[in-house]
């Protein structure tokens, strides 16, 4: 029984769209409310500035981070499991893409969203530790605390990282395909591969293997300027 | 015989001054010329618009980034040469940390700009595998070349996100005193762990136990909104 979504909500969705293709600093409220053909008077009804719409925005991103740090039952979890859990990361992190996009910036103009945002990250960061101490528990990570905590500011680095190596190194503008999913998927995979316990080896190099693409097939032809591997 | 730096050397270095600290998109050349004291035209007589000083300061983070990617003498190389690489790595990206400040805007603008990150880029990750095989070659590593690229990737991603972890998630935004650069290059060096040869593990193990500095020594005492440990 869905319904049509409201003006409120179409705004959203427009905003998101616009603010992913074009950057949050290009787009105005006055774009968003041509862009679905309403009045600026009728989009500020809804939401006085810019910055409401980024804050509304932020938390739909914060709850669908948030589902993926209820830390399951240990004894359950398998290694399936975790890549499944990954390509859905990556794809929150690419349907909010803005947001990583000149996150700086954006954060420097919005003080209450930096608190936010800087609230947002560490409790990943502990999420995601957490995780990582349930997988130990279920025999297939072997890691200390510490080594937990910097398994996950690795991860979180790279995943926070990986669109912007995607548009700014490799060329890629377009939209997030399979391919450039799983070679992201993979290079988080081994950050996790020296915490392997024995058993698990195997498996986890044969999921590995499963995910990896060559550069060369993520790059668009035209930005292939320089070779992917050395050329000596 | 060092000289005093000419207007032209004299611009450069207050712009790279003021983009660090204030964010490239929010200095103009007018706000440049008032810093040093000299009109607009002086500053125009030597560089047309922002764009081109933009371009001299990436020539200059170039030509810095290059150097390291000579790679030397396979059998020369030790591992105390590794932490010191790594420091001089991340001090030129805080040097001109500016340039992965929002990034992806600064190269929307440019993209005469965007082709030259690009290759730039590409060429990095080309040197960071040489090296990456030349210490496979000196004995101390041991991966094939996938895993070599692989690596370079995840450092590559880690090097230019730190900055950014930093000051959005830790909210530091003074200066890269000796604890940031130690934590980063211990973040960097736990990715090679996995793939550290039998005879060098113990040293690598000892190098990282002394590079290693608790998150919250790291973070400011008023950014310390969370604790930085699961409470569990």
């Amino acid at each position: 029984m869905a319904s049509k979504p409201n003006t409120r909500e179409r705004i959203l969705q427009a905003s998101l769209q616009l603010f992913n293709e074009q950057g949050e600093r290009n787009v105005t409220t006055n774009h968003i409310a041509s862009h679905l053909g309403i009045s600026p008077g009728n989009l500020y009804y809804h939401f006085r500035n810019k910055s409401m719409i980024v804050a509304e925005l932020f938390s739909g991103f914060e709850r669908s981070m948030q589902s993926f740090f209820v830390v399951p039952d240990g004894a359950g979890l398998t290694l399936e499991d975790k890549a499944q859990y990954l390509e859905s990361l990556l794809e929150i992190l690419w349907q909010y893409r803005f947001m990583h996009q000149g996150l700086e910036y954006l954060l420097e103009s919005d003080p209450e969203l930096a608190v936010r945002y800087r609230r947002f990250a560490q409790r990943s960061l502990q999420g995601t530790q957490s995780i990582y101490l349930a997988f130990a528990e279920a025999g297939i990570l072997q890691l200390t605390a510490q080594q937990a905590e910097t398994l996950s500011i690795n991860v979180w680095l790279v995943l926070s990282a990986w669109m912007q190596f995607l548009t700014t190194t490799l060329g890629i503008q377009a939209q997030l395909d399979k391919h450039l999913l799983r070679r992201g998927i993979y290079q988080i995979l081994v950050l996790e591969e020296g915490h392997v316990t024995p058993e698990y080896q195997q498996a986890v190099k044969a999921l590995c293997e499963r995910l990896y693409v060559p550069l060369d097939e993520l790059r668009p032809a035209d930005a292939a300027d320089v070779p992917a591997t050395p050329s000596q």
